[in-house]
């Protein structure tokens, strides 16, 4: 089974590579940008067939390892 | 206007940060992931409200700055 992760900082916590990105697109003249933030997104491909084994197994990969929860948030796509 | 841009590398470009992250579930005993690849997720908010215009300057967006085109996959997600 294919997933995705999605790992984005919680909405409260300044982003400055985000803040970068929007300024670097508002100087090339890409106007009308109000607001970047960058996240990181993870392409896993499991054995496990059954979805709800899977989705439980890929929540506790973003609470060990993927995400770090204090300032991010995750969400979990299957394909 | 929401949008979510994903950047991937492409599917022959070895990726050792996934490869990384791959190998470091293994030893945390996540058995059963067959392959990891990183990736970069951006969450862009525009005044544009034409869909197919917010589409064409995402776009554009990617293939002068967001992505490097040469060993990276985009893709465009209109909220």
């Amino acid at each position: 089974m294919k997933a995705r992760v999605f790992v984005t900082l919680k909405s409260g916590v300044l982003d400055p590579q985000g803040a970068a990105i929007g300024s670097a697109l508002d100087g090339m003249g890409f106007d009308g940008v109000e607001s970047v933030r960058q996240g990181k997104v993870f392409e896993i491909e499991m054995t496990e067939t059954d979805r709800d084994a899977a989705q439980e197994r890929l929540d506790a990969m973003c609470r060990r390892l993927l995400a770090n929860t204090v300032i991010e948030d995750y969400s979990v796509e299957l394909g």
